[in-house]
């Protein structure tokens, strides 16, 4: 998700981020005590100890793989996907240019709760950038904003929504972006681990991405986030370049500047890569069929149908997130990462389903 | 250029395909005179042996590099270029991850006269779906079209026009789209050559493309052209897979159909990668800037200067097509490729000038 505000997906957007605003346990987490609020990270049940963690990230490829992995169907679907795709003279054999595998990023690749951390950043944005607005002191939706009132903002309705999210994302160049990228993915923390986002990328999830680059597959993020949010650090997080990161967009214009060419973002949507979208933005930058890719909600569905259709052999999971002790416990009614029909349908459809409390044996790296 | 007809874009190509149609010489090749006109190849100019073969496109890595680039400016600064960015020490030294190199299509990889292949094969399709459509031998511009009555096209307009060509590229499944090209480009016949279009692949060109992925570089085709018209062959002809080829789009829906999902080409512009475009696309699709970009008309500069703007070395070069006899020698009055501002200003832009005539030694693989 991201501040993109179109047709369904902005209405979407909208009724997520009301819901957001609006429900108790969430609504505390809104700024200004967005970084204050949490979860104490002392307690036994916020990071606890790795309870497999035999192998060590940097030793993916030569140990077995997945050591963060538990035993069980999902680990042991992955290899087997990987054995017979691999195996020269296998039935299921596929060439090396044909190994793709996507994945979805929020709540598939990093935490996603209890915002977005696109959200997160869009509203330190504004925080940040008031100095240089002072109109916004009496200007809504950014007075309200401003002062921590929630209701004031909510009451600016979805136009007001629009402004506060465009506000922090467009007007400059994409140079100019991705030093504001940087410097906030360096800095900002995620509220109940007190980490920085960065942190927080799921160690299964970074060990599989190696596990396929090692068994020769091109491997490409595809999420509803801003392309160019994702962009600046998912080489060094994921091992994922920039050039295989596939997301959402703005139109970006091409002006010359003191003699040079700059691109300039604006505030008018380009390409939105969710639901269907998906399906789509594969197709658009990659142009091949995937034949793996692994999400965690329903919007995925679509990604996972692309890649199952194709002939051969396919694999296509989702990750159900079912540890609040650990992590975060949502589905169905989750304001973030729905997940229901992904649930219901697994079987009918054709993808399985990683259950993060069986499955993960270990979350995150700086687990120890 | 391509069949997607929004704003000034499209205007572009009404005009040039109005002069196309109205030019005495070109005129006298639109159907059903196209296959049938031509330039005898037994001709001494027309395929002539090539001047300086020693080396032979399998053994590019090993031997001399550009065997078919006659000594000179041009081969000196690739090859300069080329081992600055690689030499390990070297002030100008890029990592290999950085090692990204762009180039446009028609007229710079592959010949784009006496018309683009894409023009070619919508006019082909229509001929081909004419039986499905008898309505066609009464409705206008495709009665007129069917007839080779160009006059009776040209009566029609830019709608006329647009209604030519969108009529063979949507309307159908992707997957349906990519065997539709497949069965043209493996029969379609580049007039005056009387060779499949793919074998009018410039071999230097090819060659360059050879040498610096040898030399770690990773190699994109930013065209004007269709993104899904070209993929289906690029890997074969340029060793360029279709994860790196960025080109011009229609829309796609996604649909269910029998349980399965497909993608649907409607008769909507997504993205036009041309002029400014190019340089849009290039940030959209890889999100790296180039340290080299070729291209040979005016509407590639926006490319060379997005190159040329970033730091450290940089290569940016424009091919003049400048020999009749062997190929073709055009510039600023064609019809495609018009190449005008790139020779004025090739000095203050920074990017240089390759002259086939001079720096080519051998024009295509088939020549012996």
């Amino acid at each position: 998700m991201l501040p993109y505000f179109r047709g369904r997906w902005d209405r979407m957007l909208i009724e997520r981020w009301d819901r957001m605003l609006m429900k108790g346990p969430v609504r505390r987490l809104i700024p200004g005590t967005l970084l204050v609020v949490l979860l104490s990270c002392a307690s036994p049940g916020c990071a606890p100890a790795a309870q497999d963690s035999d192998g060590v990230p940097g030793s993916i490829s030569s140990a077995a793989p997945l050591p963060s992995w538990n035993d069980g169907a999902a680990k042991q679907a992955i290899i087997e996907f990987v054995t017979a795709v691999t195996a020269v003279g296998s039935a299921d054999f596929v060439p090396v240019a044909e190994r793709i595998a996507t994945f979805d990023d929020d709540g598939t690749l990093w935490v996603e709760q209890p915002i977005y951390a696109q959200i997160a950043f869009g509203l330190d944005r504004i925080r940040e950038l008031a100095p240089q607005h002072p109109e916004w002191q009496s200007t809504e939706p950014f007075k309200s904003l401003l002062e921590g009132n929630m209701e004031g903002v909510a009451a600016a309705g979805e136009q007001g929504l629009v402004q506060i999210l465009l506000a922090g994302h467009t007007g400059m160049t994409t140079d100019e972006f991705v030093g504001i990228v940087e410097s906030w993915i360096s800095t900002a923390r995620q509220p109940r681990f007190d980490r920085l986002y960065t942190e927080l990328a799921y160690l299964p999830m970074v060990e599989l991405i190696a596990y396929l680059q090692a068994n020769g597959f091109k491997t490409y993020i595809v999420s509803g986030g801003g392309i160019e949010f994702m962009r600046p650090w998912t080489e060094q997080v994921y091992n994922i370049p920039p050039e295989q990161v596939i997301g959402s967009s703005i139109k970006t214009t091409f002006e010359m500047r003191d003699g040079s060419p700059v691109l300039v973002r604006q505030p008018e949507v380009f390409f939105v890569d969710d639901k269907e979208g998906k399906a789509i933005g594969i197709q658009k930058f990659i142009g091949r069929r995937p034949i793996a890719s692994f999400g965690n909600a329903d919007a995925d569905i679509p990604m996972l149908q692309w890649t199952l259709a194709g002939e051969g052999r396919r694999l296509a999971m989702l990750v159900h997130h079912t540890d609040a002790e650990r992590e975060y416990a949502y589905d169905r009614d989750s304001h973030v990462g729905t997940l229901a029909r992904g649930l219901d349908d697994a079987a009918a459809g054709g993808w399985s389903v990683i259950d993060t409390k069986s499955d993960w044996a270990r979350f995150f790296a700086f687990e120890q």
